[in-house]
């Protein structure tokens, strides 16, 4: 018997059918024997539809506002998955944010959860109480309704398993795990049995859209094993049964993950754009005086490489942006132009970010100059490399997107398992 | 200076369009200097959707999930309302019914508002602060949302408006106020200006569909002067920049009316069934053997009339019921029958109930023989009758319905003022 956490998103729940195929996957563990804790997104769409509404109401609004609106969505879904499990035959109630509490800051739109009492979860455990809990919400400091941000239902489910101490947390969505790489790009890609926190950090970051990014780091944080699985599959499906086995990616701790693969998925980013300022001064603070005029207007700066200039005591520094962000960061900078002191700014939209990662990469070199050398081989220039100790993210030209990660996923052999 | 509850039906809020139009009555009487609490319903065509989804979800359901999802729709017109008074530089917060909060009983799905602490919401008006409240629902004792039942907004604003002690409380509708008479059936129907509370009450529960009867018998009991209202009117149209003129009803003490009509209105409910059980045994006991199993199943015995039998020592006793509970009505009864010990049952639908209501009538003899002959010289016949102190209600067939409308709105001059 085991203490499981069942997250569902919001195409796992678009309708009223699939909230009763929801609740058969949920009978099947409470009738295992298992202590269920469930959590649920909105229904597929209206989240986006009261986003909508509240964009039209006015072009700048009053995030607790917002939040009061959009964490309705999950409230609804909360309440009809009860309804469809009481029908079953399920002992249920739902839980709004503000009920259990879950605990958030004051950052309204994007809060995060500060605590979450698990006594109430664990008393209903004893009673045999399924809780259905309404994600991605909570109450904060201001005793009022507060949301986590977009995916922030993954982020509740994790910080649920962490509060009750749950033995796993199932994150139910419309894939059935995570691939070596997107199989809509490489047919060979190949789902991963299991996946170590870091790395999934590494691909959720990069654009594997399996799971959001602040859940992978609570769930590291608080050591959650957290297995990624589909909802679409019949609740009696042959393996569905066994609570661990069936298709599904496990994301755990590397101790457990005994056969370490040196390189584990090729992820990748397009729609990026290359900004680089030519001869700076290279004295300190200069970083400073670049990224933070950028940051305050919440332009996300990814890789970033300082090299010696061609031209003695100054220096040259490459980075980039989303390419939504261009036209602004430019502007940012031109304006910036007398407090950074760079004498050419050069910048180039339509690129794209390939990564290759693995937590084996520590204990194996010559994992880079394979890849260096594989791309080189199909005539793919490489335009900035930055690397960690488990990723080398390099920047090409978007055009050979498809190409890169094909050469890639087959160089480090991901197709072989 | 006046304090003042706004309450905007679903109608009113049906899309962002109307709820910024909403917002500009409320700016009208906070410019005027007003202190202002709002009260709204769902966006018109959500509930529905809501209760549809429920009903899918399964064919029994518990009416605190339903609550949950429920309660919802009116979170949403909350928060939006509030992001479109910011926007035209309202001071202004949205209030759910447990943050405030709005207390009731424990009967999920039509509970009853307990206590209502005006506290926060009076401070607020210190600070200049517009409350906009969702309506239709509350906290319940077993700390989770409870709704109202239908209409359950209305009750909500005139709860609220006891609690700040307002000085009146708007109904914003999509009607500009109370009719002598439905004006589709009789084109001469003339809006009244003033109504007593407990004329109201008569014509609300006799199918004047305006305000909720619940509503209307809160605003009485705590003396709550309510002010229907059209919100579909141009905010600054004129006449609207004065409170209290502009066209709609105010609903109020008898006191505050200084010229008493005899009869106020005609209202009307179709799709009424009789039922008659002829000689019964006239004893104590016999009215509760009857009514009692039909109020277990929630059948609405409306008018009831009992006499002397034809046959000596027995009693013959009709009622009605709305047509729609006709059948399950007859059921119980045959079922209950050597309980009940009647002789024979006749039953009939497709009936009509046509009342003629005034305050005024307390005072004035003659007012029901005028109807009756009224009624029989357009050759109608009557089946049943029954009378309070300010009503007179008729049951007819219901095809002579808007026969017997427009007759007694004449008969009475209702089109004269």
């Amino acid at each position: 018997m085991a203490r499981i956490v069942m997250k569902f998103g919001g195409t796992s729940v678009a309708d009223i059918g699939r909230i009763r195929n929801v609740a058969c996957h949920i009978k099947r563990e409470v009738d295992a024997g298992h202590d269920v804790t469930v959590v649920v997104s909105a229904m597929a769409g209206t989240t986006n539809q009261l986003i909508a509404w509240t964009q039209e109401a006015a072009a700048v609004y009053d995030l607790r506002e917002y939040d009061t609106v959009i964490a309705s969505g999950e409230q609804i879904t909360a309440g009809l998955l009860a309804i469809a499990l009481q029908d079953i035959g399920i002992n249920t109630r739902s839980w709004l944010g503000w009920q259990i509490p879950i605990l958030t800051d004051n950052a309204h739109g994007s809060a995060r959860i500060t605590d979450i009492d698990g006594t109430t979860l664990i008393e209903g455990f004893k009673k045999g109480q399924v809780a259905v809990i309404a994600g991605f919400q909570g109450l904060a400091p201001d005793d009022r309704v507060a949301t986590l941000g977009r995916g922030g239902s993954d982020t509740s489910a994790v910080a649920v398993a962490a509060a009750i101490k749950a033995d796993r947390c199932d994150i139910y969505t419309d894939v059935d795990g995570v691939y070596t790489t997107d199989p809509r790009i490489e047919p060979k890609a190949r789902r991963l049995s299991k996946v170590a926190f870091e790395e999934m950090l590494e691909m959720a970051s990069l654009g594997a859209k399996v799971l959001q990014v602040r859940s992978v780091e609570l769930a590291m944080v608080h050591k959650v094993r957290t297995f990624v699985r589909s909802s679409f599959a019949a609740p009696d499906a042959p393996g569905m049964e066994d609570s661990i086995n069936p298709p599904g990616t496990l994301i755990c701790d590397e101790e457990e993950i005994v056969e370490q693969q040196v390189v584990t998925g090729i992820a990748f980013a397009k729609d990026e754009a290359q900004i680089s300022l030519r001869r700076l001064a290279d004295k300190p603070g200069i970083s400073a005086a670049i990224f933070d005029p950028l940051a305050e207007e919440n332009i996300n700066v990814d890789m970033i490489v300082q090299n010696i200039s061609e031209h003695g005591a100054k220096t040259d520094m490459t980075f980039t942006v989303p390419s939504v962000d261009h036209d602004q960061a430019v502007k940012i900078l031109e304006k910036n132009r007398k407090e950074i002191r760079y004498d050419v700014l050069q910048s180039e939209s339509g690129l794209a970010k390939v990564s290759v990662i693995g937590i084996g990469m520590r204990s194996h070199a010559g994992v880079a100059a394979t890849a260096f050398r594989a791309l080189a081989e199909k005539g793919i220039n490489i335009r900035a490399i930055t690397t960690s100790e488990i990723k080398i993210s390099i920047l090409i030209d978007s055009a050979y997107t498809e190409l890169a990660v094909r050469t890639l996923h087959a160089v480090y052999r991901l197709d072989k398992g």
